[in-house]
């Protein structure tokens, strides 16, 4: 383990208590029933230890979208080709796609990420270019990457958050763009929580019961080949993980290491999560999972981490788009806390005894 | 039935097949795998239905909250006292309140209406006043309001949605604020669906056991004394419903008739919608309901309307927050489908063939 690595885990701390009993003895205080915003009032209390403050603030919002390929595209576990991947990203900087029509909406800002994308990405001011390398290798014949890739990849993702803390960074977002990253995000799922791999795969971008059959297959061989140990997260993610899916296991740690909330997005930034978690266990309680993707795995994956969704959209795109509708509901839970009139402001009646 | 309100019935056609058609085949082109974005996806379509549009708009939204006050409080069987609605009617009006909050987030406009507040509020350019009565009267003792009351009700609510088109109106959310109000929804649940008070009653604001105990009492004395018929919903209000509950159904009714979307809160517009759509079954398809309450009575209702929440946040506040969030998701919805490029704008391949 590098050093970046090793004291970014070290960092994270355990949610400040203080700051969330005050946020909650404020949620009691609010012109409404206690407890009638649900989730939102949890949420907010959660935002509060996470940030220290018993008055949590998100406004400044970055979505992470990390790109990279996969080697184990060849081997015909997917419905789209590999170029989708270079185009796509394409797409996010000329502002036509899924996530930067929901980023818009929720005003939050989006960082694409070169990680790993197995074509030469024409310079863009708006692209962060990380390349590891052009792609993963195979899984289905060796491991993805080499462990040194693994650990850079996880080290791009720290810095990454860490450089936006200088703008006032509130909350950040893990999206994902990898045609063919739902074969590694099972496996790891797979292998992280002791699953069969026909239980934990799904359909991707919606391949066909044949197809499906085959990415099993795939995976299990994937498996036996590299054998990767589930006490081994870094081995895990170097095995038969990717470059994008190693990023965001930074960024999980780089923004939990400095007291930054993360909305975790669908299956990949799920399985980013269960080697993340593995690394730092504290870093659970900096992670809100956005919503329950279609992925089979997915919903695992969470029970895995012990999160509960907010949303359940039978969404199933990536990129950070369920992320950032997360993000607008951790807004919506902050300034509840922040904005609403306590009884005494606003000169309500509280509540009679109960009978 | 007056002129306006069976004019307005009639005015409730069927959704736009051809937009719908339409807007699905646009969604199919654009630079996601297909169904991706699930419950958005579904929710673009039917808004494309409603206003009649291949490509919806959903822009200028509008929460309509309506309050009133209900005879049976002086029952016991709520935890706050009736003065609290006034107070909160205030608390909207200065801009405190939970509504106000998410609504600024949303970017929606609040209507708030007095349709039955138990006091005389202070006039106020935000407020519209079409106070029926000072509070319905106690549904122990014989029916809520008179039949003329009821219809008035509804009328209220058409003629406030119809004002606002002007506006260039696009969406509505409703929403309500009434000390008391589960009880009467409870009621109206209970006839519309034919379920036994104790299923579909549940703690309002925050009643413990003993008081929930006597709150399903009250609403069966209420049902064996006013003997609603659910074959007659105009008599179901106004035995046992509410001014805000028929000013809501006034609403409902009048967006639909104009082709708006309403997107439903809570409980007590559940129950406002059991009520319309026994009025004009064509009304179901312009419903959206935003989330599922933590009120039992609540998922009853869905299932009755055949509706299927958006979100379940475990919310139980009312005021049209759920509402607020749900017209939210309709913008993302609308925005996705109107904004995204199309696998040609954006240069990407398309799906392969599937195996």
């Amino acid at each position: 383990m590098s050093k970046l690595l090793s004291d970014t885990i070290e960092m994270i701390a355990p949610l400040d208590e203080g700051a969330m009993a005050k946020a909650q003895a404020r949620q009691d205080m609010l012109t409404k029933p206690q407890g009638s915003l649900g989730r939102l009032e949890e949420l907010s209390i959660q935002l509060a230890g996470i940030q220290g403050k018993s008055i949590p603030r998100v406004r400044d919002k970055a979505i992470v979208t990390m790109a990279g390929d996969h080697g184990v595209v060849a081997e015909g576990v997917t419905a789209y080709p590999s170029e989708v991947t270079a185009q796509m990203v394409a797409n996010f900087l000329s502002g036509g796609a899924g996530i930067n029509v929901i980023s818009r909406l929720v005003g939050a800002r989006i960082l694409v990420v070169d990680m790993g994308v197995a074509a030469d990405l024409e310079p863009n001011p708006q692209l962060l270019s990380r390349k590891i390398a052009f792609g993963t290798q195979n899984i289905s014949h060796g491991p993805a990457m080499s462990r040194e890739e693994a650990i850079k990849a996880i080290e791009v993702g720290i810095e990454i958050v860490t450089a936006e803390l200088a703008q006032g960074l509130d909350i950040v977002g893990t999206g994902d763009m990898g045609i063919g990253n739902t074969t590694p995000s099972s496996a790891i799922c797979a292998v992280m929580t002791g699953k069969p791999v026909a239980e934990v795969t799904g359909r991707g971008t919606g391949i066909g019961d044949k197809q499906l059959e085959h990415k099993i297959e795939v995976i299990n061989g994937a498996l036996a080949i590299n054998q990767p140990d589930p006490k081994q997260p870094l081995e895990v993610l170097a095995k038969v993980g990717g470059f994008e899916i190693g990023g965001l296991v930074g960024v999980m740690l780089g923004a939990a290491a400095h007291r930054i909330p993360v909305v975790i997005d669908g299956f990949i930034s799920g399985a980013a999560a269960a080697i993340a978690t593995a690394l730092s266990p504290a870093l659970k309680d900096y992670l809100v999972a956005a919503h329950v993707s279609v992925e089979p795995g997915h919903q695992l994956l969470l029970r895995h981490l012990g999160l509960k969704p907010l949303l359940d959209l039978g969404m199933r795109l990536g990129e950070g788009t369920g992320a950032a509708l997360g993000m607008f509901m951790a807004e919506v839970a902050a300034r509840v806390l922040s904005d609403m009139s306590t009884f005494a402001e606003a000169g309500v009646s509280e509540k009679e005894l109960n009978h």
